[in-house]
């Protein structure tokens, strides 16, 4: 139950940007950095011992994205090897919260800052506890 | 059964070229060309007077991709009009075709030229036939 | 000076959704919320009489994003019809900001709504000011 | 110039499968193996030992791509391991060719295999010839 408090806080994983992502503008375009932002909860998932994707076909739970924010302060460039860390925030009963920062790994400039909300769903997109074996990953309470 | 040779054999959509669909070449990178094939397939049902969720929700067929290509001739840009023309092909007893053109709606310019091929299935991925009344507007035998 | 507060404050513009945008969830991935809001600022500029496009190639001013921020209350669905609402929020001397809701046209509830805050740079993404002409639009200070 | 006949003719590289490249038919949507192709090219060009971008950035040349095409066999899925195997095809003068095959790294299931086929340009889009000393690398003549 403490054991969470002594793991690292926050879980690092490292895409390449892709010519897909970027736009005329020669940067990566401002939606892709909350695909990026999913990529790093789904590392966080791994990183914890669980996949994303068995808590939605075992356990009939999704985590419905309730609000999203980004900051972004230098942009990521074709090629670039970009870390995102991921982290959780405080959570209340059907809400989780992840935190992320975006960064150039060459240099570790931060190139962006977000923030998740998520509803814990069913299938059918109804609010429902997340299994109790779960709760301690995302810091609500058991 | 004739009545789909005096019907317009294509049907015309319009989209307007999305900053987000560009990449650092300054034009509408390759894969999107894709999805305004499947908008234009979207379309080519709405003329034939059916949803193509219906064919989702409503009788468990969806159709799978099972090829798909694109001859590239000239670069599509941010805010163009774009033309993309659909068109079915020759139909086998599971594979449906389609065809594409997708053109700049001021210059009626040919920008890129396309085909895919789908397979019925249901949502289990399984090769099933098409409800009776659509097989005419797919040009598959009834 | 007079005239935008006369105009209509918002400007609403029209997508369908794409089968491209939804996810295996069944509803509209995201992270494509913010590419609608992009399509509603091209849809703004357009309702003021002048194209983006224009901004960026005849006096090389982009407007890079800043922060961008989503609320998701009720997911969109593929082959929904989607209105997206975009009007301008105050503005500082060099950021622009928008707001933007997102409603399902047949019903008009409301299924999402944001902002974004955008930093006008020239084509070495530098800040610079805005051209005079165009500073009325945005609400800044002319 | 001997090198590349010995090294390995094709390239592998690996993607995890993002929830954002699913759809709501629970698989990966057919435009994403495109992106992945060029995922692919850009892990040859690597393997060769130069980078994508250089190319442009240096030498001014880009690769426009004039087809494409993909034949898909069997769905990626969310959390998937993919591998990507690249390799050059024939090339004549000014086109250039590559190979793909998409496998699913557990299995080796082939799921989906295809080509495209790139006009060298320069940034104002002219076809051009390839600085010399990237020929060998897509097997020109020199």
């Amino acid at each position: 139950m403490r054991r969470e408090t002594r793991e690292p806080e926050y879980v690092d994983t490292v895409v390449n940007v892709r010519y897909a992502e970027t736009d005329q503008m020669g940067v990566v375009y401002y939606a892709n950095y909350l695909v990026w932002f999913e990529v790093g909860r789904v590392a966080w998932c791994h990183a914890r011992g669980f996949r994303y994707s068995d808590l939605e076909r075992q356990h009939d739970r999704m985590m419905m994205v309730a609000e999203a924010s980004c900051r972004y302060r230098s942009p990521a460039r074709f090629e670039d090897e970009i870390v995102i860390r991921t982290a959780v925030g405080r959570a209340a009963d059907k809400v989780v919260r992840f935190r992320y920062e975006v960064r150039r790994k060459r240099t570790g400039e931060l190139l962006a800052s977000g923030e998740t909300a998520h509803v814990v769903v069913d299938s059918t997109l109804r609010p429902v506890r997340l299994p109790q074996e779960y709760r301690k990953y995302f810091l609500l309470p058991e």
